[in-house]
């Protein structure tokens, strides 16, 4: 196999025309377009693909990925574009398939909690479908990302703790693998002993082994109640520590979150909220009205005795909603702190006992920094993020960055964790990939040959070949 | 690669001295234990091995491997011998590896609610040893299999629908792989983006892509109240439709099971019991003493609503001990109602709206059939059991066993079920397995072939090459 595609202008112009036979005007190669599907939410540089195409069925997508095949082209799957990792540009060049109009909620059977869709819907727009039914789908990550690719990445968010990541929540999906061929990885059943579980294999493949283009996912019912509320603590290892004894007491929160006070006071600036600007956690309980009582008064007591402030209830729909929104608007507001500079975003996932030290860490090398980088992390799950504020033309700043970021991604390592909890690999991290998994990258690199051998799926992604 | 390995007597004598050498006695041809190490609970025939190692760590069976790929000698790991498909028999001869002698708990993390031990650790010895930390581990398939041989088989049991199965349980694990390198899947972090699912590619596997020598689970503190109870139906749909209702409403039960009226009858002569010999659901819940009562409470009334009788608590620790044991023992109760008799025991999981069609249609086929076949099931997944007695010796028993057998698989693949939901493939369901996966069988064909290129890891099951 080559380990990188061997394209030149002849075979492009060729995969280029005979994609737009298939497609007509739904391939383009207009440089705007071409710009935009090279660029997620990262500070990676953008890398546009030869060309856009819009599909539009499953049998469309296994269509283009057969002419990409014959001429080697390779194909990068692109939902909302708001990955973090570089994933989506095309350093081999090739089409981005964008799925996003691909938009149909196909089936939901609420006997079975479950629903099926098209990989381009977003999960805002699954949860605004749902909501009439008394059902929602919890995976969500901070941008209103495209199921599809959540699959793909493996995406999670502030639920996860109770709900599971994508890993969890995929009942089946069809993808197309390289060779064009359409596989349905599983049925409905909610668990199966059938095989090699080809759904959690496709499940953060990053688009590197298949083209995900439906997925049958998990629903919940909407709880019955639902308590949302802060407690502020003056210093981070006191709201870490109620966080571990939350875990381990075996208390079922829905959400639990930190937020360190820079982050606190992004969030008060950008979402005009007035929390006190120290270390924060923002809790959710979910469940019958007794048991939400219950779980409150079992958090409020932990956060006392780790040193938290008052507990302050959300308990109007709207402030909930306010303070949720302003969650997950984190990185929009971090990256207003510094309006011009771009967010080197990072993300890691630490055993839960080794939270403190994995935080303490990185604090102290911020605070021997000049960078500004917010903490926040979905720390009921030992992950949490950096968002360092860089102006990439400054070779000195991103080299301070980069050195930051480094640093917490090792000292994550050796504390038996990994290098990412949430955001993937990309091309951002696959030096990480390979320190974390030693070994394992040559069980990673036999799949990924036998399943793409001629290296179209995403090429350069994740690891090397 | 050859499809099958090509032994002749040269190499297997070749393949047993060096192993010999390597092991000392700890390498035996005795017939007795080749035939021990060929059978497991099921109806399949013995096909003992040409000889059994007993393992003592990774890197001996890493050792061990290395002889078998260089002779071609097939590796079959073996744990408990307590798998229902055959999935330990050797139809290309070979070495059965057995690990139960690796059975360390390396290391409990009561902190982070994991335990890292050795994959022939049992369940049981495992709960043993928890018991006064206060943890537990939830996976429990009737027999007291190893945890190595449950995550190869991707097992679960009764606690699956609150506390999932094997698939999300398992953190990670360390596996020999078919060239003797060593591999290990994942950190201790509760979740990760970071490359393809290794974990969830092993767990199910049925030893055919890696020897899994340890693993890292999930625990979970054992909840302050606990509460069982079982209630009888006049009629199976009724039992059927209050388990449906209990999962759609969201109820966090941690274990529903339903036993059909002669499932109950033979408990009750099995374990001295007294249970109304009527369709029945045996239940309990886990939380605070407040949300145990509260669930209990409403599970009553969806109970009450659909038919159900009198709700009888088992209060007192001893007495849900014994119901519990009754369940778990339900195989071997179903065996003793004809002693002499084997069991052609087989199971389905179908999505939960499915479930009374599933069930229903095998009522039928067996009530116009002479065969004794008790129903039991971890009805919260919609996964089923059922266990045909029949005479091996009587060709036409056997052959209705299998025509009811086939029809009820096949009756749940049209309902967009699986094959099983938790005994495996083995040899015994290769067949439905095609079925159930159409292209998606050459796809782990191709990952088979990546892992194993010489097909040494438990050839002959799962799928044909």
């Amino acid at each position: 196999m080559s380990a990188t595609p061997a394209l030149n202008a002849t075979e492009t112009n060729a995969a280029i025309a005979e994609l737009r036979a298939l497609l007509g005007d739904r391939l383009t190669t207009s440089l705007p377009l071409r710009e935009a599907h090279g660029r997620d939410e990262s500070w990676h540089p953008v890398i546009p693909p030869d060309a856009v195409a819009f599909a539009t069925s499953t049998e469309e997508v296994a269509g283009i990925v057969r002419i990409c095949a014959k001429h080697r082209f390779p194909v990068i799957a692109f939902g909302t574009g708001t990955s973090l990792e570089g994933h989506i540009s095309a350093p081999h060049g090739g089409l981005s398939l964008d799925l996003s109009r691909m938009n149909r909620i196909l089936e939901v059977n609420a006997a079975d909690l479950d629903v099926h869709v098209e990989a381009g819907v977003t999960r805002k727009a699954l949860n605004a479908y749902l909501r009439d039914m008394g059902l929602f789908f919890p995976i969500d990550p901070g941008a209103d990302a495209s199921l599809g690719g959540m699959a793909a990445t493996r995406a999670s968010g502030t639920n996860a703790v109770r709900y599971g990541t994508m890993r969890e929540n995929v009942l089946n999906l069809t993808a197309v693998m390289a060779d064009g061929s359409v596989v349905r990885t599983a049925r409905r059943a909610r668990k199966s002993a059938a095989g090699y579980d080809l759904t959690r294999l496709l499940v953060g493949s990053e688009g590197t082994l298949g083209i995900i283009t439906e997925l049958t996912l998990r629903l919940y019912g909407i709880p019955e109640a639902i308590s949302s509320g802060v407690v502020s603590f003056a210093e981070f290892e006191g709201a870490i520590d109620a966080v571990i004894e939350t875990i381990q007491s075996g208390l079922p929160v829905a959400r639990i979150e930190f937020l360190d006070e820079v982050q606190v006071a992004a969030c008060n600036r950008y979402s005009k909220l007035s929390l006190p600007e120290t270390p924060l956690i923002l809790v959710e309980f979910h469940g019958s009205e007794a048991s939400v009582a219950e779980q409150a008064e079992r958090f409020g007591a932990i956060a006392t005795e780790h040193g938290g402030g008052a507990f302050e209830w959300a308990v109007k729909p709207e402030d909930r909603t306010r303070l949720w929104e302003a969650r997950h608007n984190a990185l929009y507001a971090a990256l207003a702190l510094q309006p011009g500079k771009k967010g080197m975003i990072t993300d890691v996932c630490v055993p839960i006992s080794r939270l403190a030290e994995a935080v303490r860490g990185t604090k102290e090398d911020l605070a021997a920094s000049p960078l500004v980088a917010p903490i926040v992390g979905h720390v009921g799950d030992g992950n949490f993020h950096l968002i360092m504020l860089v102006d990439p033309e400054n070779a000195a700043e991103v080299a301070e960055a980069q050195r930051i970021h480094d640093r917490m991604v090792m000292r994550a390592l050796s504390l038996d964790g990994t290098c990412t909890g949430e955001h993937g690999i990309g091309e951002g991290k696959m030096s990480f990939l390979e320190a974390e998994h030693g070994q394992g990258i040559a069980v990673m690199r036999a799949i990924k040959q036998a399943l793409d051998p001629l290296n179209i799926l995403n090429p350069g992604k994740l690891f090397s070949l």
